[in-house]
């Protein structure tokens, strides 16, 4: 490992961490914007990834459906009380082509009601590739695999 | 980045992971020698934080303000059957100049209890100014934002 | 802190999040290779470890002990419908003698039933003994302390 790749390895640390602050923060415009134009997004259960079931319940081909998507959001939650934080670890490099990376990353997310209660609302792994472009480091495939089957109130938020 | 960069970016993580397993032993008389003499602290709700209320639960402008509350605390609970697990992730310096820098990181803290129930205690932000002294890099203010607004039960533990 | 101590602090780094990534996706059969031979792991609970008390619920001083442990986890489990999911955060190298290494760690555990209900599994620290051999960064000693004293249905699976 060289100071070149430890270089790397910090700057793909500082876009998970972007993108769960993002997401925290209820940035959601920013949100298409870790993404490339034609980028690939995805959310699904493991149990329909372990099974090799090609559709989620979510699905995006492009960076302009993320954005038609945050619209959507926008317009259906007029009021949103609740809050969500990410934890991400575990982050690993798997397979490195240039400037193209697989790279793989647990998440948690809790989210706390407006009431204060809180509850685990989501775990899982995600299973990216990245790649570099001018405004550094971003997705061109994200993978959200939830350990979880029940994702229906996933709706209101992308992960 | 540079390896003065890399390696500051690590002294800050064991900042943080210090911090951590200081609360979690409950070593709390050490908890103050984290800050600054002149720190500043305080815990605040989300809700509070955004709407620019500048007080919060918990407010201390001195290290030894943090070793009174410490003192208070030993002398409240004669005994504290609880257990804490703080798991800190996605620390991000938003700020550098010189030696004074602006760092955020998200944090979660498991509460376990005696009869072994476990729960989520806390969850939120921390947003810090650190800064460089003899004995490595110091608190010298955090600012504890947590994503619930019922933070009666916190008064039992610093965060 | 130079350019050997930042490799080997990121290679740990690897070591913790391919260990809980084993045990993430049940690839139990390769979990022993993470120890050498003539390891130690024990789980307790964080109020024996206190007590001194020296056997916890779970111990083994060799891998073949780990692999016989597999082989009868696989024997007693006909199916497992949970999934888990590790949250490691805040590594510590608490002791550097040449290439043997104290190393802590905080994790959480969070566990996903077949019907999405999601718990809070198991939190704890880490205290490892880790060596360098040729196939890289292996544990020589793993301590797993839990913060629960119920750990009665942890022997589902290894930690």
């Amino acid at each position: 490992m060289d100071l070149v790749e430890i270089v790397r390895r910090l700057e793909l640390q500082d876009l998970y961490t972007g993108y769960a602050a993002c997401l925290d923060s209820d940035a959601l415009e920013r949100w298409p914007d870790f993404f490339t134009e034609d980028c690939a997004y995805r959310i699904t259960s493991a149990e329909n990834y372990e099974a090799g079931l090609p559709l989620g319940l979510i699905y995006a081909t492009s960076k302009n459906m993320l954005k038609d998507r945050v619209t959507a959001l926008r317009q259906a939650n007029i009021y949103e009380p609740q809050r969500y934080r990410h934890l991400v670890a575990g982050m690993q490099i798997e397979r490195d082509e240039c400037d193209t990376l697989d790279v793989t990353a647990n998440f948690l997310v809790v989210r706390t009601m407006q009431d204060g209660a809180m509850t685990l609302f989501a775990a899982g792994r995600y299973i990216d590739r990245v790649v570099r472009s001018d405004g550094g480091w971003r997705f061109t495939g994200k993978l959200v695999i939830l350990d979880s089957r029940q994702i229906d109130t996933l709706l209101a938020l992308p992960l």
